[in-house]
């Protein structure tokens, strides 16, 4: 019976995001769905990569987010256009959610649209949005054993951020089995180690969405 | 349609809750829910907990994980005895799968079971465990913002643990903010500041779980 219910609302889920999916193909905008826990540091990755790429791409940002309009507001000192959903509670950003807020978004000139999933290691992973694809941000200060604790969000994830690296030389993490546990998951991910408080690495990320929105707009 | 749902089974899981409440209260035992997000640092501070009480407290636990036995592992090497339960990839433990773990506990000398849920700040809040109180742990590398992002597990929870403090010097963590904020939401919570990893702090946690464990056994 659980079961039941479960494939019901995964399966009205995928028709949802498959038509997010069709508007983002017509458009040619990439479309980026960022996932990881609480205070991986996803928020503050967004202001970065939207005050650096400002020039380049013309972005916007979905803000998923329980209760509060606290990263919205972020987002939108940086200039970018944003559209705040909260779940009240729930768990996770479905596809219909998503839809309802690119109805508030002006399309027609756009390259990228990065979603921020509820901080949240599993449920999010479940549930597609339309997405072209799904970037996980682990912080260091969580500890090396995540990615094969929590697996399946590194195997949806075409990008793994490990960030927060300026706190390495205070913890135990250990890069190195990180990244082999990770590209064992899901072999051909990028492990992008970065610090968005000190901006080491930034780069290899930004050259990574410019890739992926250079991409995309190709086949428009 | 959804609501029904979500009704019923959080309907069934009260029942199943009822009765391990029930089974702990026979026993004489506390029963503690530790929740936080994935790399709050919950097995840590249990193994911390486990190794500096284990003269005085006769304590079990019961691991909740979505795949590995990786945290009942580090559990055993303390000497106490853990069942684990995989959820398989599922974001939170419920009543049940509580109930199905005792089943394989010797329950007739033990004065406190800490009940690891998934690591996750926002579903496991949802689900009662027949608990007689629930711990949050919040790392301060995950940022003061949290209490008033994820509400409701500070809500439900007797005692917040903010777990990391070593990183404090190394963070923008301001304490004093997130203390206000999770009184502010929860009034008479115990706030404790800890680092498991310089045993900072740990004095009042023990102190905390050693009177509510007294308590329950008075009641006895």
């Amino acid at each position: 019976m659980k079961v039941l219910v479960k494939t019901d609302i995964l399966g009205r889920n995928e028709n949802a995001a498959a038509e997010n999916a069709a508007l983002f193909a017509r458009r040619g905008i990439y479309a980026l769905n960022l996932l990881g826990s609480p205070g991986a540091g996803k928020t503050t990755l967004l202001e970065r990569t939207l005050t650096a790429l400002s020039g380049e791409l013309r972005m916007a940002v979905v803000e998923g987010d329980l209760f509060t309009v606290k990263d919205a507001a972020r987002i939108e000192r940086c200039g970018a256009p944003v559209v705040q959903i909260n779940t009240s509670g729930g768990c996770h950003l479905d596809a219909s959610m998503v839809a309802a807020a690119l109805a508030q978004l002006d399309l027609t000139a756009l390259d990228l649209i990065v979603i921020e999933n509820v901080g949240n290691l599993v449920c999010p992973a479940e549930f597609a949005l339309g997405e072209d694809a799904k970037a996980v941000v682990l912080s260091i200060a969580e500890g090396d054993d995540k990615p094969l604790k929590y697996p399946l969000i590194f195997k949806e994830s075409a990008v793994a951020v490990l960030n927060k690296c300026d706190l390495l030389p205070h913890t135990d993490f250990d890069m190195a089995a990180a990244r082999r546990d990770i590209e064992a998951l899901h072999p051909g991910i990028a492990v992008l180690p970065v610090s968005s408080r000190t901006e080491e690495g930034l780069a290899a990320w930004y050259a990574w969405l410019r890739a992926a929105a250079a991409k995309k707009r190709d086949v428009r």
